[in-house]
């Protein structure tokens, strides 16, 4: 394969940096893909790819080398890079010769349709990366129809949500609200019964209830669920802590909150 | 507070970068607490704390002014460090004064006595610190009795174990056995029930038998469990999985499995 070999200094380049670290606005929503893995999951997906860098003298997987080509022919354009490059973007301790740009779905709400029984989750002010993809990776493997973001902390591109999210963001879909009233008003006009999760005069949620369509809200590492999302009459659920400790890990409560409201919901 | 003043070469503030760095070996279990918040749990939990670096130029809060002389006194030895020092020794970005050597406690199989309906989980082979802090969060959360380690490829006093314990690695009893067979023998002694966390020709979760003592086997990220713990017909437990990913975050499948047993035994 010949591609244009290009340096340091390309425009092309100095653009993977700062989506890695954040130094641009970013309105396609480019996130960096890097390694075999993540490029078959953007072949899989269908991801729109907007930049390949390839890299043969990093290539260690036979596979790497075919799905080279793969990548060339779907990505708007392609490079050739250098060792020396490739470790300037790379994020990895031994980056295998594949990375690139490519952009996440964007959703509209407008986009989704939802089933009498449909499960979503409201992540308010979520502060750590690795949390919320990992979030992400649960809502997709319990079947949940979407993602809700308000107080947004972290970035969809940052690289630690996709890599906890294992791919996944590219198929879950994800609807951000600038403010906490215009997702209730939203909820609220597609029916949703919204459940806060917060261990204050709350039911066990083992006995709360998940019939028709569940939103369930949980809050940031910190701070918990903002003011916002009370007021409304919206029933509380925890989790039981039985331990020492105070709180579970948002994304481990958040999942067995799924988990529950989905086995209740499909009667496993 | 008056306490010997050391610098950078003192073989106290060595020993604090061997063990952050693993690179001397360390049979007392001895790990790095930080911060105000780690030395309010050592003081609540009672841990043996060996060492008790103060750096009263690096602390912001009062609350902290007065826990020094409360940890100066519960320590072996104390001493007075500068800025400079701390920072050589200090993980965090703006570390607060505080830093501790202190000791894990040393569980053994005959300290602990389970109940008729104990629940326990059995970590083999996971290679991740923050899932592994992570899931004795939940151990502690669940109230579970137990944590057993096997084939084990992270140290519990990892400062990444540490931290996403929250503490509770204070209070979790912990056991690790060199092989999965003295693992199987003690289980098999102790009246353990043992189900095995795999998708393949596993029963759905909700469906599974928690009655009597409980053992919960989950494995590596990337490996699953190893080989030893099959062909001795125990039962396979999965979480359905209905999404574009295979899998789920190992310390979110263990929670909801643990949360699913204690449910059970609890009649939630």
């Amino acid at each position: 394969m010949e591609l244009q070999a290009i340096g340091v200094q390309h425009p092309a380049v100095r653009q993977v940096q700062h989506i890695q670290n954040n130094t641009a606005p970013n309105r396609y929503k480019l996130f960096v893909a890097e390694g075999l893995w993540a490029h078959n999951m953007l072949l899989e997906s269908g991801a729109p790819i907007d930049t390949f860098f390839w890299c043969p003298e990093a290539i260690y997987a036979d596979e790497a080398h075919k799905r080279a080509e793969e990548i060339a022919e779907r990505a708007e354009r392609s490079f050739r890079i250098s060792l020396r490059t490739l470790e300037k973007i790379s994020e990895r301790d031994k980056p295998d010769g594949l990375l690139s740009l490519a952009a996440l779905p964007r959703w509209d709400e407008r986009d989704i349709r939802f089933g009498k029984t449909a499960l979503i989750l409201v992540a308010d002010g979520l502060e750590i990366p690795g949390n919320l993809g990992t979030l992400i990776r649960s809502l997709d493997a319990c079947g949940a129809d979407a993602l809700v973001l308000t107080n947004r902390k972290t970035r969809l591109t940052h690289p630690k949500v996709i890599r906890a999210s294992q791919g996944t963001i590219l198929t879950v879909p994800t609807l951000e609200y600038e403010t906490v009233d215009a997702a209730v008003a939203w909820l609220e006009s597609q029916r949703f019964s919204v459940l806060l999760a917060d261990t204050d005069e709350a039911v066990n949620y083992r006995q709360a209830d998940y019939s028709g369509r569940t939103a369930l809200v949980v809050g940031s590492e910190r701070y918990g669920i903002a003011k916002g999302w009370y007021g409304h009459g919206y029933q509380r659920v925890a989790v039981p802590m039985l331990g020492s400790g105070d709180s579970l890990n948002v994304s481990v409560s958040a999942s067995i909150l799924l988990y529950e409201a989905q086995a209740r919901k499909s009667s496993w």
